[in-house]
This record gives C-alpha cells, sequence and structure tokens, in this order.
C-alpha cells in the first residue's frame, strides 16, 4: 500500500495502541512523574491521533471522494474534503 | 484556579475522558461511520490532548520552573522548558 | 465561491497582506515591544499562511486531482495531495 | 547560546529571510507554478515563523518572566505566559 494508506484493520490496531498510550498517561500523572517526560509522551499520542487522521483522509480520497467524482457530482465532496482538511490543520 | 491551571485530579479526569473518546473512535472504525465523522472526532480528541499539555505545561512552569529560578538555578530549567515547548508546536 | 476557495487574485492578495505583516513583526522586534505582543503577532501571521494553504489545497483539488480522477489516472494524484496534507498537518 | 535563544539580530535576520520567502510564493502563484510545489514553500515558511515565535518564547522567559519570579511577582507572568504558549499551540 501506498505510504499513508491504512485498512480497517490498521486503523484499528492503532487507535488500540493509542489508548494504551493515553492509560500510560493516566499512570504517568498517577505517580507523579516529571512533567516534561509526560509532556513527551503526550507529544507521541498527539502524533499517532494525527496519523491516524492522515489515514482515514487517504481512505476517504481514495473512496468516497473519487466515486463522487467519478460520477460527476464531486463538489459537494470537494467543499466537505476541504472543510475537513481545514479543521485539521487548525483553520 | 487561573484559565489553563488543572490539578490532578482535572489531569485524570480529562485522561479519562480522552480514554473514553479513543474507544469511541474504534467504534465508529468498527461500525465503518463516515471518514468525515471520524476526523471530526479525531480532532476533538487532538484538542482535548493539547489542552492537557497545556495544564501540564502550565503546573511545570508555576512550580518547577518557579522554584528553579526562585533558587538561582533557572538555567537549565529554562532550556528544558522551551525545549518542550518548541516540540509541542512542532518545532 | 464555496467557503475556502481563492482565486489567484485572492491569494496575491493576502499574500501581500502577509509580507507587510512579517515587517510589521520586524519593526516590533526594531522596537523591543513586549515578547507577547510580537508572539501574538506572530500567531496571527501563521493563521494568514495556513488559510492561504488550504486555499491552494483547495484550488488543487478542485483541478488537478478531480482531472486526474476524471481521466481515470487519479492514484498518482491522490498520493501527491495525501502526502501534501500530511506534511501541512506536520506528519 | 543554548537550542532556541535567539537575539535580536537573530530575530530580525529570520525575519528579513521569511519576508523574503512570502515575496517567493507571491512570485510562484504568480507563475502558476504547481500548487503542491507552493504548498510544500509555505510550508517552510510556516515552519520558519514558528522557530522565530519559539525564539520569542525563549527570550521572554529568560529575561521577563525570570525577572518576576526572582521578584517574588511571578503570578500574573506566569498566566500570561501560559495563555501565550496555548495559543501558539492552537488552543
Amino acid at each position: 500500500m501506498p505510504g499513508y494508506t491504512m485498512n480497517k484493520e490498521d486503523l484499528q490496531a492503532r487507535l488500540v495502541r493509542i489508548e494504551g498510550q493515553v492509560r500510560g498517561l493516566q499512570r504517568m500523572v498517577d505517580e507523579d512523574k516529571y512533567c516534561i517526560d509526560v509532556l513527551t509522551q503526550l507529544n507521541a499520542v498527539s502524533a499517532a491521533l494525527k496519523a491516524v487522521g492522515v489515514g482515514l483522509l487517504d481512505t476517504h480520497v481514495r473512496h468516497c471522494v473519487r466515486k463522487s467524482i467519478a460520477q460527476g457530482e464531486g463538489d459537494v465532496a470537494i467543499d466537505e474534503l476541504v472543510a475537513s482538511v481545514a479543521r485539521f490543520v487548525g483553520r
């Protein structure tokens, strides 16, 4: 599969791992670990979530958007895609 | 408490909620929910994580960094703080 | 035009305004303005740049990607689009 | 100087370079360069701006915040710092 493509199993496996990382953060806070170390771990979770987001976008463009365009109905799908990317980048 | 300050209970409550949100994402993927809706939910989780990160930074500056500076040993604490913020903003 | 669409004139006008904002930042640094105020202004420039980025993406999807897909050659265009979004969100 | 510290000359030199990069973006749009290439260049400008932001934060903590804390008046400075970091990370 190309670089950012994830199938359903990949997405699930990553989300299960992220859930475990969030529980790890709870443990670190519970054990009063050093703030900077907790933040470093939190950044890792954020990065993992963003990667899942890119994987979801990849699936969406490759299937839904492509299909809408091929059927000559791309406008709505493109509006929605761009709005979603805009929120993803924080705009 | 000032705007971004969180005590240990706040941090834990937020992380438990984030864990639930991540399980919600797993459910959405499992039920083949529309990608754009999953992405919207994923953005909410990212924002919640960032808020916890800001809360951790607040605690860190208010306690550790302040104490190091008051003891005339601020340099190392400040180097570490800035490096941590740099990673947090993606630099 | 839909929400995020910008034509060439819009893009140019925004980039000229951003150039002016960057000169404003130079002036603030030159006049030793309060760091927090400079940072607030810098955040405004970053946000304006991101908006231009979303406008560019919108144009790209609406024209290049759509055309590639309509011609049955969407795969390369989609790989490239997703890689570009991934860099844009910092992945 | 430690990793993220910038003096006034560094900050100015970087902002002048960023101004040139923004003019480069205008030229690329004017010459109808490929959107993905414009976006790649725009990401470089965003990253350069963020680096200046981290440099400003570094100066601010190292001077203003440190001084306020040493004078026993850190609370307001810390509130303001954390609020500024929160905006910087998009919270």
